[in-house]
């Protein structure tokens, strides 16, 4: 046996169906994406792609996980830093990876929301990823977060999707370093109130 | 010729079907509405809802900006008011009118992002009038308003959608107040030092 010529194995093959998928995303959006397009560029028939994922919709899912894992990889801190410095620099990592391909982001992230469960549940636990991440960062037992810090964080995720969004696709005169300097201040001046003064002293003079 | 009995001109005919539109969303999703419901709703038969609207995306666009002035109507701010206080009326009221569907809202304004062209422009554009109306009442000229405060707005508004609908989905023992002032203080904490100072003075001591 060689590797030239060997057949994928049934698991090699479903990932890199969903690899030509999440990279065919990335370059329009996920619902512009068919079937026929990932088939082709694996080189294999419809209904060889169907034998590997039933539905077109098992196939979407398969995409918007992998998606999700990119993301949550694209953005890992380095627990190494001072909390400030990760966040600063994962705001950093959420823009560049947002940058790669703003349509099919916010297709994937706001189509989530768009009626099938299965989407929508992927979409929430990338979130909850982020938040709970956020969290740790902050210092504080994600058992003991208040009700509304979590409450305000998962804001805050949404407002940083949405400002790096709006800021990729208008013309303006607003640079990098400021647009994470907003979110990261943004995040700091509404969490630091509700946080206990030992948590939020450690946080700033660590 | 009397009311009763009357046909409804086009016109009217379009408003009724649409208002029926609103309803049905409201009491599930935008994705779950289909035309046979809306046709059995208004004792019409499905054929003559397309005499009114020739395709399905018609109607749900017509629904969707229904929806959209809806919401701009039910936030609709007290000139007479101190700027703070409308601020806070305005979540109060933006609150009160998600809490009446939260599924409906997420569908509409979630899905929105999903693919299609005139929806998302739907959405993009009640997006917008709500950050000029914000912008209004922190009282800076629009034409004047700096980028960065715009994007921060923008954000602050998808931070509101998230928080308040992730209030109403989770059983929490966060407190509607509570709620509207984390949402309040967040915006102010966050435009405040992008302001000048005068505007800021004016804010809190009108």
């Amino acid at each position: 046996m060689t590797a030239t010529g060997a057949r994928l194995s049934r698991e090699a093959r479903r990932e890199q169906l969903v690899t030509f998928g999440v990279e065919l995303v990335a370059a329009s959006t996920f619902e512009e994406v068919s079937i026929d397009d990932v088939a082709a560029a694996a080189s294999i028939s419809r209904g060889l792609l169907f034998h590997y994922f039933p539905t077109k919709r098992d196939f979407q899912v398969a995409v918007a996980e992998r998606a999700a894992e990119d993301l949550l990889a694209a953005t890992a801190l380095d627990p190494d830093l001072p909390a400030l410095d990760q966040l600063r620099t994962g705001i950093e990592a959420f823009l560049d990876h947002v940058a790669e391909g703003p349509a099919a982001y916010v297709s994937l992230v706001r189509g989530a929301g768009n009626g099938d469960a299965a989407l929508r549940a992927v979409s929430e636990r990338t979130r909850a990823a982020l938040v709970d991440r956020i969290l740790e960062r902050l210092g504080v037992e994600l058992a003991e977060v208040p009700a509304a810090v979590r409450l305000v964080v998962r804001a805050w995720v949404a407002a940083a999707e949405e400002m790096v969004v709006a800021w990729l696709a208008d013309d303006t005169d607003v640079d990098r370093e400021t647009v994470v300097k907003l979110l990261s201040d943004g995040l700091l001046l509404q969490v630091a109130p509700l946080l206990p003064p030992d948590v939020v002293a450690e946080l700033f003079d660590p």
